[in-house]
């Protein structure tokens, strides 16, 4: 497939997993009613935003899988690269289309939430209009290493997981599960410490509208993200690749 | 398989899809046990009715997609003949017989839900029998244009997992997954707004049990659905289907 | 595989169903932290008792399904026999053990639970240890004739699952993800009106446990899944089996 | 693939599990919005935990399961052992390196949950920092002999899953989803009675940072599973496998 049409459909992607991930976390995540005097949730939760991210990158995986190979996120781009997957000089349009489909993703959500008459966006708090913190913008009130570790670990576990469920020598066909489910994983595990990124596009749309310190704490989530992505590849490609196995045991 | 036998399961299927999905969000979506003085809900909550409604389109992809293909939705339909994978004089029948299945299951449902003593359907308020608004009948009241981009764009990306997942070039046998998981997905994301329809079939059904301003916000269930849908079509074919695109690179 | 080897597996696959499902019910539906003076339930709720009763079904298709066809049902295995899948004559074995299954596994979750120094059941509650019941030992209070029609027409749907997605025609291997996932959904539709059953034998464990009107209301949860069952193994055949098609369109 | 490599991936896979299932529940299990004067709990809970843990599972199944077969856990490695599936002689490296995997994500946990000023270890209470206990340890009270007989069951179904699923004859490719999500439906059942191990790394991992009692009470999060392992391979074996079976019904 040649490179724009790859390129278009990376943009939709990365439109889609911002829009839906984040989407499920501005829009329904809480949803009150009141029961007598007392509030009750029954809005999505955690579980429920964990498990939109994941689905977004599942779904994309199986409908642009053979078209684009479905990255919808620069870190995974160069964790490729660093594997031997990916061709290094068609990082660079990924990356940006990413970043677009992601900075779009982001305005058509704000423009949605707008819709809400009561809808506001409070800059100050941590992980508001989806965005990625960390220290004072921790969800969790995380120190800024801790939560660099955490997104530079659980990168380098997606990584992994991506890796491994896409060799040629794993069952074919199933990796978007592993690979979507992986990514619901990786929220349920860690929203409260960074509110999740391992993706500097996703983390970049929703910053690109809230501006500020979501803004001038972007660099973690690339940098952090791209580490981990990065050492991953190097270390598939190292010990578990075919031309780093012998062939026979 | 011959038109009348298809027809029947789409019947079957768009009737599973309404009394599923709807019936999960009337029957268990508020569960409310009394802890001393406090209300807990231990029912199934927006997560629960989103998984649902997904898994009945998953587990019809699976029974009859063999037979009929398992559209469940004019939207779905229409987008298809839009991409080429449907003949447009079949149309007509499935969109028939989808809102057919849809309005039984409403009125099975309503039998059912009126053996609970303490049944009754509130028709002003928002989302009352799991029927889909916008403004004074959002969930959340969101305005009619935010409804209206939020509908056509999910249905957009709906069809856009639907075309791309049933690629020849995809692998075999796995559509449902993301099909139905992509369902759930829409779900998390957009039930405030809309109380989430993407099928006009869908909404039709506990619009005609509830009737009212149900039955006169429909018009907007039936356009912005179709208009998603068909735009996806389109650009699916254009850009994305193998007609499209040169065989080398 | 020899008929006794068979009956050991659904033995086996019926145990688990009932120990898993209903004993994610019992032990762990209902978990209260005391927040200040408000309670707040970590529980896993109706969504993850649904997803507890279809995962027992799917973990035991690929376990055992190659063995015995994993029926786990008296309503699947006469569904079976109805669609003309299944020997009449091996109905009766299959019956029995399933039965003898779901009895044990109600026992021995009878004496793990009862490792819980406050454990009690109260016998006249609706639901109490997982049992299923209708009018007054309905959760919801929903009467007996709505209790009827629900149970057949959760199990007529359950059986067309199972004997489209085990057709010839569906995609191989993936028939325990819908079958599955499918019970899953159809208890996110129905826990509150009969505590759901779809199957004689998982009623009929916890209800020798508990006794008293749990045992006497026990009728209705072999009859209506049963006749569910029976009109779904009668109508798949009729309408949408290859020996009811004409082999071209 | 030579031993080391083998055990590489192994270390890695076990990290993985201890440090995603055992950092949902110390890190998302309990995340409290103040609603007016009522706390709301958008933590992920019992379901998201036990999702968790089975995602870690089923990604690390698809992502080396060609290439360490993925145990990540002696008590699967015995079991495997038991049912002629694994060379005993290999058996004490992987349990060696899965150990280690433990204790270290369980020590990368410790460091990033100190990142967030207010987190202590209250290392009397029933659970804390994952740990796995019985009696006045078990999170909700039970027994030794209930805590035991549930591991040990739990380990016996979770057996005879990987066991079932990975045979020649269950359709191929499809093992992690039945294996990973069957450690999530294992979870749904027991986490209220042990916090649930079936995995004797799992436990050792957190108890090393606990000390304490948690470490006393160790013995029998690798007695009870496997036992039950080592009882469903012989089970599997004699009754289930291909060279128990005559080829001819």
């Amino acid at each position: 497939m040649p490179l724009p049409k790859r390129c278009v459909a990376e943009f939709l992607g990365t439109f889609w997993l911002v829009f839906g991930g984040c989407g499920s976390a501005v829009l329904a995540a809480k949803v009150l009613l009141t029961e007598g005097s007392t509030p009750i949730n029954i809005g999505i939760g955690l579980v429920g935003v964990s498990l939109a991210f994941g689905l977004t990158v599942m779904t994309m995986a199986y409908a642009i899988g053979h078209i684009s190979g479905c990255h919808l996120n620069p870190a995974v781009t160069l964790g490729l690269v660093a594997g031997g997957r990916f061709k290094a000089v068609e990082a660079i349009p990924y990356i940006v289309v990413q970043v677009a489909g992601a900075a779009a993703a982001a305005w058509v959500l704000f423009v949605i939430a707008s819709g809400q008459p009561k809808f506001f966006i409070d800059t100050t708090a941590a992980g508001a209009f989806a965005t990625n913190g960390f220290a004072d913008r921790s969800p969790g009130g995380y120190s800024m290493q801790a939560c660099f570790l955490s997104e530079a670990l659980l990168t380098f576990f997606f990584l992994l997981i991506i890796l491994g469920s896409t060799d040629r020598r794993a069952p074919g066909g199933f990796a978007p599960l592993p690979i979507g489910l992986g990514l619901t994983l990786i929220h349920l595990i860690g929203i409260p410490v960074t509110n999740l990124s391992v993706n500097p596009a996703r983390s970049t749309g929703p910053a690109l509208v809230v501006g500020g310190e979501a803004l001038t704490q972007l660099w973690l989530f690339w940098a952090a993200p791209i580490a981990g992505a990065v050492l991953a590849g190097i270390v598939y490609r190292a010990v578990f690749s075919e031309e780093s196995a012998p062939a026979a045991k």
